[in-house]
């Protein structure tokens, strides 16, 4: 591979970003636009990243005393009309079911058996959720309740981007239920952090945890806490959001309970969701030219052995090889689990295949030819450092140290993000005018560009909020690591008591 | 618990059989009725057997070769026409989504913004898999196809029943293209094994595996196979289905592939699906007058430990002995992976935890009071044997026979199904007197009643289906299990080639 100039993908980042992540989407086979519109069809290799996102949450949710229940995809309207600002958040994006039949009119089918009650496909389901709860919960020591729920969702979505803005998504939605708020702001910061240590963890893909401004607030929710992270765009994508909902919800739903002392009292209750938004951030932090490089710990492969054959008669022996490499190598563990190893048997051109592995991301590919058979080797290519030249490895040394690489490649797709995202974040802006110089550069395509993130004081004057809209810039969040102290606001000049992440976002 | 007669569910399925189902549903936290017409919350107890149950059935999923995808969850209606047999088939039951936006009108949230063309929530997903497939596959090297989807469908059911029969449930549809027919069913035999496995062996539900006729095919398919269970009242239930669709789908959504020869062919397609409504068979199947009883390997919990405890001094000294069991207990192994064992430390009289959980079927729990950690044992009750005499182990006993234990609860739950379902089917039914007369006897409750299923020559004539139709009982299969030579056929007298089973059903 270390002999073409050719990207794999094209255009490049440089050429056109945009149209680059488009590429990468399709050039790895991640998913394709549906006939629906502003839907996606998620294919296996997106489809299985997904999974180990999945399955990476899911056992800390249980973990940490979660239990997983499944919700109504329909919500009748008097539900969502409940919690005012909720439905003020949601009614502009929401599929509505208005029949239960198709009947044929002029020879083409249409709706008949019209609903009494209209009912939308759920946006997010604290609406119906809480109404679970209140039947549920009665005394303190039904508290707390703590649900989790993996499902689909829909908000149409006017300008639809496959993963990252799609009107139907997968997504998992926390709900709680608490006697305090003491305890529901607990649970609030422990899945604030699940989600930090998932998604830099297994995803490699750093964030800064915080709170969101007043603006940015979930509809609804007293605070909401996320997690952002930078693209190589320079744009912030939010990647996880925990909300406390105080007892806004529970008092639109009533859900009570009776404490010790026999008084009735309303729960505090907490909702939090992540999504396949986060396969949107993860192509867009550890894209290249190339196409996607997938971390270890969540690529549905580790190992692809790419047969190189020649003429038929290598074919047994080669194939077999194969299957002996394999075999070794499913036997190392990496992640406390086997390492995932594929041969890819396609009948088609070696190099062919070769570049599909690179534009999915394999984190290792396993050259096989003849001259391997009888050497007992393969030739290693590393999907981190693809322009690199091969090595030839004996099967020992590649067993021995694979569990090592994985590793390796892990935790150098980390810094290495974190390392763009620092050359992109300005801590030392001095006022507005140089705070609307920096935003007013990112123009065109902001791939390894000017502009970026910017840290610095803010008062949280809601009318700063509109202000910066003008710039195309929003409050990422007030990061949960702040330095103390005060500091002159960077818009307003007024005193301020915690510093803000500023950029532009998708 | 020996000491009761009193039982833990009312009424019993002699009492009233269709209500004690709705009980023991209730009785152990399975799901509830949701606020939507025919829709339910599925509780975490029920969720988590579906998860067990996924488990299962997504590992030989993946290990016969076969991919986890996603598709939109809304049909555009310009697909479901497509077919005609097929849009016929589900044409009344769909739910139509017919606008996108929310607006206040006269006070009230209405419906706004129309869509161009109105989509119905998916009951099923050939129509637009099959637009995918053609989009996908163009030669025979992307040969064979094999997906599949883990999904919520919608049929609006009239009749809703929790489990059985709810408009919104839960499923997984598997797609497969393939290049021969050949190929094609041997997929579809290779699917309904599987449910076979995993519905004979982990849910310890046995079945009789065979083929639909024609008047029970899913509408559009070539052939259609499925798995039959008897519930307690003598009553079948479809527990999964595989379909041969030959190249219906194929034609109507142009899913062709080139030869190696170059010339163009339409594929030969598959779908398969097993969906939550198992668990409304495992009730069904192993359910008694104290609630459920969950086969080991599908359990959420293998072992409940529920202390005794009188007085707060105890309090500390046997929740630490508790704990103590619980971490030898993990420690055993069962099914391949660790033991669930779980500590209920609910503050509430301990009578009600252990009926809580005689309810909930878990198969072991341990009783555990200031007298056992003296003595450093437990009162073990097995739920498959309540009513018998709890025994006092030590800790090393319940240790060393923890696993055998489990195995054998998983054996003899499904012996026993096995010989409830042996003694209600008739293979000696002589001529169409008798057999109205055996279905007749089927009146009012029917649990340990007279009826069943009948196995008996069948002429497969279309038109006896509906003369079943009059007695209320449908051709549940031709099973595969076939005698060979023919005989006179039970309804008509003539001569028949395969065997059929009669039955009701759900």
């Amino acid at each position: 591979m270390a002999k073409s100039n050719k990207t794999a993908i094209s255009p490049t980042r440089g050429d056109d970003y945009a149209e680059w992540y488009q590429q990468v989407v399709k050039g790895a086979d991640l998913a394709e636009n549906a006939p629906v519109r502003g839907c996606m069809i998620i294919r296996p290799w997106g489809y299985s990243l997904w999974e180990n996102v999945q399955g990476a949450m899911d056992r800390r949710f249980k973990e940490t005393g979660h239990e997983n229940a499944y919700f109504p995809l329909l919500i009748p309207l008097r539900f969502i009309e409940k919690e005012a600002a909720h439905v003020e958040g949601f009614a502009k994006e929401m599929a509505v079911v208005t029949h239960h039949r198709l009947e044929a009119q002029d020879g083409k089918l249409a709706p008949a058996a019209p609903l009494e009650e209209p009912m939308v496909i759920r946006p997010t389901s604290e609406t119906i959720i809480g109404e679970a709860f209140a039947g549920w919960i009665r005394s303190y020591r039904d508290l707390p309740v703590k649900i989790n729920q993996w499902a689909n969702v829909m908000r149409w979505e006017m300008r639809p981007r496959l993963w990252l803005r799609t009107s139907e998504f997968l997504w998992q939605e926390g709900h709680t239920a608490h006697a305090t708020e003491a305890e529901a702001r607990e649970e609030v910061m422990t899945m604030l952090e699940i989600y930090r240590e998932v998604v830099e963890e297994h995803m490699a893909v750093p964030v800064i945890p915080g709170e969101k401004s007043e603006g940015e607030r979930f509809p609804g929710a007293v605070n909401t806490f996320t997690i952002e992270a930078m693209m190589q765009d320079g744009k912030a994508l939010q990647s996880g959001t925990s909300h406390y909902l105080g007892q806004n919800f529970s008092k639109a739903a009533n859900i009570r309970f009776q404490t010790e002392n026999g008084d009735w009292e309303f729960c505090h209750t907490t909702s939090w969701g992540a999504s396949t938004r986060l396969i949107g951030g993860l192509i867009m932090t550890h894209g290249d030219d190339d196409g996607l490089r997938v971390p270890p710990r969540i690529a549905p492969d580790h190992v692809v052995i790419v047969p190189i054959i020649r003429d038929e008669a290598q074919q047994g022996p080669v194939m077999d090889y194969a299957e002996t490499i394999a075999k070794r190598l499913r036997g190392q563990s990496f992640d406390g689990a086997p390492v995932r190893v594929r041969i890819d048997g396609r009948k088609i051109a070696s190099q062919e295949k070769k570049w599909d592995w690179v534009r999915k991301g394999v984190p290792v590919t396993l050259e096989v030819g003849p001259r391997d058979v009888e050497a007992g080797g393969a030739a290693l290519a590393r999907r981190d450092r693809v322009r690199d030249k091969k090595e030839i490895l004996s099967l020992d040394e590649i067993a021995g140290q694979l569990e090592e690489l994985l590793w390796g490649i892990q935790s150098n797709l980390f810094e290495e993000a974190k390392a763009y995202r620092s050359a992109r974040c300005r801590d030392d802006i001095a006022g507005f005018d140089d705070f609307k110089a920096y935003f007013d550069a990112m123009k065109g395509n902001t791939f390894n560009g000017d502009g970026g993130f910017v840290r610095a004081w803010w008062c949280e004057d809601a009318a700063t909020e509109d202000q910066l809209k003008e710039l195309g810039v929003t409050v990422r969040c007030l990061p949960l690591d702040q330095p103390g102290g005060e500091g002159p606001c960077v818009l307003t000049g007024k005193p301020a008591k915690r510093m803000a992440i500023f950029a532009k976002s998708y």
